[in-house]
């Protein structure tokens, strides 16, 4: 079987070119030109799907928190364009194990979070599974026409930002294979909480699409390392980041501490479904993403610079090293 | 586990009403004014799920034509809004036992049904699948601004039509069941081609929706006694059919000649997954509709019309019976 990025470059050479579609196959969310014809607003428009024994399992995530990750995904790739989510279609594939009440809590968690985050759900489909649980949601969002932040706009000499901080669900994810779970009284229920219930970062996200602040930007769902190797790749340049300046979570801090067994720096490297932003910005704007950062309430860290040519280093005490892209992927 | 309507049912209840969603959960497609504002144009979206062992199998059906389908009943809900579909998000679960061939034919399949049907594919996702295969296509379409026709818009009086004819999916589900495969010869190939490469009733959606002719609107998904008690149930009225004027499939009525085992009617009626348009009109609109059919080469057949009441009922040469939902279920 092929994998994900080799089916993916399939999709685009079968994928026709339209004049409508602004952004298609590829980047975070589609962008197309509103049917509506005003040319004031472009549409975004993206999909996510969760399998069962892939992304997640059942018996580790509370349902209803379930649900709302299958949103929370596509919040952030909305997020990641500089966009605003509108509506959302959900489709299940339900095994026969699932009670009414373990399907009732699943949706309450999605609309919950559509609730929250002014999303309205207007379709989807329903069906048995023979076996496995699968949730494909799909959004619809909007931005200012022609203002979407995509993967392919970072200069040389542009600074680049990461919201938040790193590693912890990658440490959640190690924590709920060992057995640990939500609420069982155990340490470090931030990282399990921060595996389980992404937060996606719109206000963030929508607050640098309509300032135009951002040059490029993705959203962490495979490892910095891994996307910051895509946002390169699709802006066609290199970049430097300092190891010391990653924002390494707390809790993952505190576990190295305590278990010594954790390289930390390269868990907040390559640790998937984050879902913080990656962004990259001209230089003479970081007062301005700085005021971003106070107005939200949303920690964002300068960790290094574009630079020419198609490599990604990392500078440490010891100096430069190539960075590959090791992020997370989907192999339980 | 509750059943799709009561999922359904339960959606209604948890979603919120917003005024930009003028049609929401429960059509064939949703209905929300576009974000660009100019109030032109509506958007219309819907997604179609379809699972491996629940939907189709795999070793039935060649994997162009599935990839073809997952789109087709797409297509189908988008026409029965009486729109224009323009853009569609696909999402697979792949199982490790197909081949990449097996899986470029699923795309071509698809992406040649969108390349002829004016839509461009803008995003999707993939993952790998513990067991069953699982697809799942949204579409994004469009129709002028408040002419989408929804299932709720019938009144007493109205005739009642379909398009093409009847009860060829159900005839090639059973020719599938007993073994026999698209091109092997045996007779009945045009049964086993309506049930695995539906053809949505495009351009009949869409000029019906752009004259304003039909007053409600469903596709044949469930089985047409189903889905007219889904439509007079929208539009909260009853109807009489005629037995005599449906509109039976030729390889039917051979096949009923040839193996006297089947009641010809009652396929006609129940069989499901046909993507026929089923539709309400004014009276005085029955020459507008002639003409309409013949400009489109797509046979338009008056079955029946709209009275009081909550009844649906078949007058046969023996007087009206009751005509209970008995479409087909998905209970592979």
């Amino acid at each position: 079987m092929p994998n994900e990025s080799q089916i993916i470059s399939r999709l685009k050479d079968l994928s026709r070119v339209d004049k409508q579609v602004l952004v298609g196959i590829g980047d975070d969310a589609a962008v197309v030109k509103s049917p509506d014809g005003s040319g004031e607003r472009d549409l975004l428009a993206c999909c996510d799907l969760m399998v069962e024994g892939v992304h997640f399992r059942s018996e580790w995530t509370p349902p209803r928190l379930l649900g709302a990750r299958a949103l929370a995904v596509n919040l952030s790739d909305i997020a990641a364009m500089g966009g605003v989510p509108r509506f959302a279609m959900v489709s299940v594939a339900l095994p026969h194990k699932f009670s009414t009440e373990f399907i009732d809590e699943i949706f309450r968690g999605l609309f919950d979070l559509a609730e929250a985050s002014g999303v309205s759900i207007i379709g989807g489909d329903t069906s048995s599974s023979p076996d496995s649980f699968f949730i494909d949601v799909s959004v619809i969002g909007e931005c200012a026409s022609g203002k979407a932040i995509t993967r392919g706009g970072a200069n040389i000499g542009d600074s680049i930002y990461v919201s938040g901080s790193l590693g912890a669900s990658a440490l959640g994810l190690a924590l709920l294979e060992e057995g640990r779970r939500l609420g069982d009284g155990s340490d470090f229920q931030e990282a399990l909480l921060k595996h389980l219930k992404p937060e996606p970062r719109l206000s963030l996200g929508r607050a640098l699409g309509e300032a135009g602040l951002a040059t490029a930007m993705i959203d962490i769902s495979d490892g910095l390392s891994t996307d910051l190797w895509h946002l390169l790749d699709e802006s066609k340049c290199g970049a430097v980041i300092h190891a010391g300046a990653i924002p390494i979570a707390d809790c993952v801090r505190r576990y190295s501490a305590s278990a010594l067994t954790t390289d930390h720096l390269r868990l907040a490297l390559n640790s998937g479904e984050e879902y913080e932003l990656l962004f990259t910005a001209r230089p003479e704007n970081a007062a301005r993403i700085e005021r971003v950062s106070n107005a939200l309430v949303v920690p964002i860290t300068r960790i290094g610079e574009v630079v020419a040519g198609g490599e990604l280093q990392i500078e440490t005490g010891d100096g430069l090293e190539p960075l590959p892209p090791s992020g997370y992927e989907h192999v339980i």
